[in-house]
């Protein structure tokens, strides 16, 4: 029998599929599960998005253009430039969602054995396409002391070889929501002109920011142009996750010729929600002051509530739609899964996602777990309500 | 500045995009192109599926399940059923295309430096692919003078390295149209047993053949069920090449375990184009019929059209919508150039693909041309005049 490749050996598992059999269980028991695990918002997408594809009229569903249709590409370029970033529309590849756009940036970017500094806890996919590129993933840890602020510049330095490729960020991050200052992103724009770095900003939960804060991207920072590459999705913004459209943006021509080669080899994005991705652009303002009062009321609410656990402790989200809580456990992943085993309150239980796997740097981040606030306010309430009272007995 | 990577540098350019700025001057000069280069069918897409995407009733677009909807991976399994091959619902992971399956396949296979044998010409993009992933492409030529058949087995034998980790082949293929017999797929089954290799069989084109000939699939091979992965597509069977929906297909649960890694990196395929790729299963088999009639007429059509020019031979395809030309020219190239900068007649000119870029090894092929029939009876016709007329006063 053929083996597999190491590298199909060593993909990661995503940290929360480890716990589906144990929802299972819950299920099975009848116990109702909150689901605090999933980045997959509640939210409507915005109608003239499913409208545009319920009015199409095509015959042949012909392959797009392998950067994705003009048309679209030149209403997102519109779409950035009134939010002040300097983009046009040759600096945008359309992809098959963010995560599309991340393998793009690394293949461009990095060869195998090749190194790529990550500050941690992050994204977990970040792993895969390291490992799918090939890549080394070389952790820079922040803390929930300090936030999950940017680390210090000098923690970066040290981690600095000869096969360091680039720097990865996520502002405003899953899952810590914290958004970078522009100090910091400024900071990091210093570090990679230095080094000769790239600077890659998944920068897909933009638009979510809750007290006023400006949103800085690395595509504002002159001097650095040649450094910087942007990922960007549909996914979150519109709550169209399920279209699977995001961008890699770069003024950097090699790197976007090198991209190009990437997204010619697969030919094209899809065209359906290319088509409902471009109407999409189109969600009146109106849609996200609902969208972002709700996910603020949400916030602020599950925060609160959090703050009234003895021995929890919360680094305050500025963006996106996630937390990392600190709990008084020993092992989160064996706590998430006696959740969902062994507890219930009247009935009901939660899921949340053990924060050691948001951390690449073994041990770190056990008594950690990440909490998305993608559900209304009451099953919030009711969601810190159960762990409130399943912390009282977990005895371990 | 910092530096892109190597893979990015050396990441192929498709052999027709080079002539796309040729095409350009053609349309300049105001000549009209007949496009034989390109596989974009123009066969309309089954109204089942175009309509399916007309009355969805969704509130979320939310992530389907990594694997794909469970009801289109159930339909599909019934569907390879029914078609005698023995696929269950488990073996199957929907990718968005083709061309993600091939990467899949290939990462789950492979690490970088091994080697993938294909037998040449071949489908351009899997040279992009190979590089994408860190995999050496070895090819073994077949040859027009034996119609494209397989290659004797020796010459794969000879090969093989330690390296070697699978055997990639196309049925029916692309370019060539060339459809494997059972006889020969047997072959290759006993030279991966006896290796111990995968066997990758890109089976996008199976309905289309066109002398009541039997396709005869990896997965029909009793013994190789650990090495047999078919990657499959519905791009050209219901001539959705921009619903960006294929699938992998294997009984060997490791490689469909580092496969679903992959896949739960990447979150999900598109929803759309899988509500549509589901409902394309109900399309009648009277559409089927009426499209391999109007093939079969094509390249009845184009052989006999094509053998009537002197000098020029031609293989006659028994599958796909392809065939390879050899040409009274040096270099297919500059002749494919010429054509588009300043030939015409009656203003009417065509574009080829040069097949040196189907070839891996250098200076192979020099003298052909890829010839998609995916045109209109009467301008295959047109065509081929122009093609005859061109070859009279080309000197070179």
């Amino acid at each position: 029998m053929p083996k597999i490749s190491k590298k199909g050996q060593q993909m990661p598992e995503s940290p929360i599929r480890k716990l589906v059999p144990y929802s299972e269980i819950a299920k099975k028991r009848g116990t109702k599960v909150y689901h605090l695990n999933i980045g997959q918002p509640d939210i409507k997408t915005p109608e003239v998005a499913m409208n545009s594809i319920k009015n199409i009229d095509i015959k042949v569903l012909e392959y797009s253009h392998s950067a994705g249709f003009e048309s679209y590409r030149r209403k997102l370029a519109d779409y950035y430039q009134k939010h002040n970033l300097p983009v046009n529309i040759e600096d945008i590849i359309i992809t098959t969602g963010g995560s599309e756009a991340l393998l793009f940036a690394m293949g461009s970017t990095m060869d195998t054995d090749d190194e790529i500094i990550i500050p941690e806890p992050f994204y977990a996919n970040y792993n895969g396409f390291s490992t799918a590129s090939g890549v080394k993933v070389v952790p820079v840890i922040s803390t929930i002391d300090e936030g999950f602020a940017l680390p210090p510049i000098a923690d970066f330095e040290k981690l600095i070889t000869s096969k360091t490729k680039a720097i990865l960020i996520c502002n405003p991050g899953n899952p810590t929501g914290y958004l970078y200052s522009k100090e910091e992103i400024v900071q990091l724009a210093e570090l990679v002109k230095k080094h000769d770095l790239f600077l890659i900003a998944d920068e897909v939960y933009r638009e979510f920011i809750y007290d006023g804060d400006e949103h800085f991207s690395v595509m504002n920072v002159p001097g650095i142009e040649q450094h910087a590459i942007m990922i960007d999705s549909v996914s979150k913004r519109y709550s169209m996750c399920g279209a699977r459209i995001g961008c890699i943006v770069s003024k950097n021509k090699e790197v976007m010729g090198a991209a190009m080669k990437f997204a010619q080899a697969r030919l094209s994005p899809p065209t359906f929600a290319q088509i409902a991705s471009e109407a999409a652009l189109d969600t009146p303002q109106s849609y996200f002051d609902e969208v972002i009062t709700e996910y603020k009321d949400r916030r602020d609410t599950l925060i609160a509530e959090l703050n009234q656990i003895e021995g929890v402790k919360v680094a305050t989200p500025k963006g996106a739609f996630y937390c990392i809580a600190k709990l008084p456990v020993k092992n989160a992943d064996n706590f998430a899964q006696w959740l969902l085993e062994s507890f219930d309150f009247n009935g009901e239980t939660v899921m949340v996602a053990p924060a050691a796997g948001f951390y690449s740097t073994p041990n770190v981040g056990l008594d950690e777990v990440r909490i998305a606030y993608v559900l209304k306010k009451e099953d919030l309430i009711k969601s810190v309500r159960i762990l409130k009272e399943a912390l009282k007995v977990y005895t371990e």
